[in-house]
């Protein structure tokens, strides 16, 4: 059995209406960030599915199967099916982890795990992005240097509007002369969740070795750390006597 | 003008259809949660909106003169019109407040806001419940005792499936054994979120002192702090220089 | 190798003082959790050190070689050596995992890390306890039912004076009517840091089989995540170029 | 009565020993730093001492009457006498407001509050610092645009050695290519805290505009919210009856 099961879920839709993005990724961004994780993850059995699929690719059974859970997407964001989002939902709060990338910061998903509007502000212009570990020692920084760098990538400029993150990982300085929240963790029910901003479709970000570790390192840090089996149970026997209110005797 | 625009949401279900609530109370119990928050609140503006009103009272209009607003619903959580929920939603991210009131944990606003299930145990069964306060220096538990108790209350017990809360104000001991996270406080966007347990509507829980203290507490603490004009920016023009990439000479 | 090396702190006052503790744990308090930990962790290498050696047992040496370090103190806090508690502090920014039990709520290790008073309210009547768990999937939680008790501890009772804790695990119900955030995680540097309320020293609470299995979960739970080389450096060469002011076109 | 009492702590040590400092600062930086809360803050008491008097300035009653306390040092961390940091830290816990400024990252007030080493890298290279707003409807941001600039400032560098920051209001963006966490705050116990990072002693950084403004900001934002009388008290009498042992009949 593997060590651990990962679904790597790629919208998709660029790949097949952009050259440029087909051009750096003639497999698909889902299939070039399958292989990052697979470089260094040995063991783990890392599958994509992509939205045209029927279900998206996500079936009750693909998911009941799968420990974590990466997301690409951007165009097609209110196109996924709700009763999709909704078993995607379901998961994370059981255990499965979250990583949502890029422009998947504006996904169903995400949003409804945040609660928030999750806008941010944006520019394209081929900019250099450099990364800094704001926590050495966390599990997603292993093997980071104290900072790396993009030569080009859109940029993301605060504010980021999601809850207060519970451990940030990255700060992005943008040559442009923005900031932004790069790698943020949270925790929502047993599913561990992280945001990981780099990943413009066209540019060669899934192929970089440090974006590779990172979202390797994030695959293996939001794996399932238990199962709660939510319920809204209705306890009828009390495990204390309740007493009639005309026996107490109220001592205070 | 009034020094605070607070809006009371009464589901007002179970007062038309059940007579012991109605003998408890008679004008509903929206009705008597805004007289207790006037009792506290001297100058508060405090209007009360029903479920049965067109957009459940909730209009455009209402919610724009609504610095805070307090929900308690029950029944008819899935009829609440998603239209009106996602009219709170940007409201409450903007910065109005929200308080959150017993059965309102499973409320569709409530739900959108913690992205998680919101799920709880519980027992009716008209035992003593009683407050601790667990931060004598809150604002919302300005002039409560170290405890407080009722002596008829629906149980909710742990766990209950939030994220975790920022600030704990109250934890409940229950006559039948159970314990419960029962005064949370949470911030999303701009808005202070704070949820209240006690409230079962065949128990005379909202013409408490205390209850009624702590609500109007933390419909003041709640209040606009600032305004977040969200919007997804596309800043075009950068503040500093975008080098070529040809021209870079990087120094590390 | 062991898998985790773990170093059980005792601090061995009552027991040398008091018969009726040393009827319960003729070892020892430490002796009692170390075998709890020996029981649950397979594999481990768990010892004991007490306050009486030199350094308190925790000499740097020790200390390098401790991924887990739990603490029982009471009596002797004040009398432990700053030089120590230094040592200690060091070594949980750094990675080290610290459970702290019981009365260890106000050591000098765990004041230091919250920053706070750590004070709450006590009773010693051999009351009943019931620990209900609020996060089922934790890995702390892992092996315990929704609820256990305790058929005689001391009250401790709200409010803890600790910056909101990053996680709840478990809340404590008191016969007595009091209640407690008993199982609480917190993130200080590269350290997991776990508080655990049960084990007044004149009951056999760390003979119970769900308290040691809670430590041990712990335990496992606080191993070093990755390593954080703490320092503050000069940085002196920038990565991009500083231009004089004189020289700067500022476009906004 | 002024409607907040603001004690303005200058370390005072630079301003008496460098020239470059005096002609920035002729009245030393704590003065500059009270002109800027009183422009903002109309009504408001706002005194300055400084290391160098009895006590350091900061005896009981300066304390007991100071609403809100600004602290900015560098040289003499190391003599700033415990007795003192003890009652300083004892009035955050009650309530009183911390505003940290910029070298008093490594002063003994606020490590000890955060519990670690508040470390971070820098450089002193008179570099362009552009401070982006985080959050823009938190209070501390009032009136302040989504970003500012300070031509000439000291860098300072991730990883920044603090707990997670409660909520972010600025990060900073630097010339020479780093990021930081410049606008944090906390709660301990009753207190509110802020730290901010611009400040270095050789730029006329607390003569800016927006730095005043967010200084004073935060200085209304971290009035008392409420008093936590803290204790450790022995509730000795029950409220709840408690049953011998042999008279339990367990029911689960």
């Amino acid at each position: 059995m593997p060590s651990l099961r990962v679904t790597v879920w790629g919208e998709n839709v660029h790949e097949q209406t952009d050259a440029a993005v087909r051009s750096v990724y003639p497999n698909g961004m889902h299939h070039a960030i399958a292989v990052g994780i697979r470089e260094y993850l040995v063991g783990a059995a890392v599958e994509t599915v992509t939205f045209q699929e029927p279900d998206h690719g996500l079936t009750e059974a693909r998911l009941a199967q799968t420990d974590v859970l990466t997301w690409w997407g951007h165009r097609a964001h209110e196109q996924v099916a709700d009763i999709v989002v909704d078993r995607v939902h379901r998961r994370v709060l059981e255990g499965m982890g979250l990583i949502v990338l890029h422009s998947g910061h504006f996904s169903k998903i995400f949003k409804r795990l945040m609660g928030t509007t999750c806008s941010l502000n944006w520019r394209v212009a081929g900019e250099r992005e450099r990364l800094w570990v704001c926590n050495p020692g966390h599990p997603i920084a292993r093997g980071i240097d104290r900072c790396f760098e993009l030569p080009h990538e859109e940029m993301y400029g605060e504010p980021f509007a999601v809850p207060a993150p519970e451990e940030h990982v990255f700060i992005s300085w943008f040559e442009g002369g923005e900031v932004f929240r790069s790698g943020c963790c949270w925790r929502r029910g047993n599913g561990r969740i992280f945001y990981f901003r780099p990943g413009h479709e066209t540019y060669p970000t899934y192929l970089d070795r440090n974006v590779r570790r990172v979202i390797a390192n994030a695959v293996d840090w939001a794996r399932p750390q238990g199962h709660w089996p939510d319920a809204c149970v209705n306890i009828k026997e009390p495990i204390e006597p309740i007493n009639r209110p005309e026996d107490r005797t109220k001592k205070r």
